[in-house]
Parts: structure tokens; sequence; C-alpha cells
């Protein structure tokens, strides 16, 4: 079972790196870029093949480990 | 018209980073995680509003600056 994890910078808290990107895109002559926000993307293989128990172990790694829930806010799929 | 970019290592590429996710998880006693890959997620914020042509112009940033195509495939998503 893989589980698709999604963190993202909440709104309010500053993202320099989006920003750099932002600029490096408008030196590289990309006009009309109103904004960039960079997150990452985690990809996780599962031995659990119950998606609710997956689920929840998914979770709980994001509290624990791969999110930090004072600035980020983190989405999870399961797929099969 | 935001466009969502998900920057990804290529099958086969090593990554230490992913590697380091995982053994963390196991260390944090997260049992059953056979592998981890990161990679990048993007959201972009642009004027265009032609669906076709914003992806368009996205595909360019992402060859010319948000992916490195020797070893990283980029996906991109275009919403409202």
């Amino acid at each position: 079972m893989k589980a698709k994890v999604h963190v993202t910078l909440k709104s309010g808290v500053l993202d320099p790196q989006g920003k750099a990107v932002r600029n490096a895109l408008s030196s590289l002559g990309f006009g009309g870029v109103t904004g960039v926000r960079q997150g990452k993307y985690i990809e996780i293989d599962l031995d659990e093949t119950d998606p609710a128990r997956a689920r929840e172990a998914v979770d709980a790694m994001c509290r624990k480990l791969l999110a930090n829930t004072v600035i980020e806010n983190y989405a999870i799929e399961i797929a099969d």
C-alpha cells in the first residue's frame, strides 16, 4: 500500500524558498507569476494492507517526523 | 490560475533524503515501511487565464528551472 503525503507551509508563514523560485522565474523571463509556494511531497510504501490503519500510521508519522505542525499543514492520500 | 507541480526523482536514482526519512521512521518505531521517496511540491499562481497556455508556460518553467530532467520527472496539474 502506498501513501502520498503533501507537506505545505501554512498560509501566513513566510516561504523564502518559494520567493527565491519566483525571483528566479522572473529573471528567466517568465512574467505573470504572482506567487510561488514550495512544499514537500513524500511517497511512502507500507506493508499495511488496511487503508484505515495505513492512514492512521501515516498520520502519526506526519505528526512525529514529517511535518512541523506549528508552521506546516499535511495532507495524506492512500493509494492501493 | 493555479498550477500544482510535483517533481520526483526518476526510479533508479538514489534518494538519500528518502532513505534518511525511512531510517528515522524506523528509529521512531514505525515498522512496515518498505520505502520512502521524497520529492518537491510547488504551487504557482499565474495571471494567465487560459489553461492550455498556463500549462505550456509551467512546462517551460519546469524544464528551465524547477526540475533537473536528467534525474527528475515532473507532473503538472492546472487548477482554476
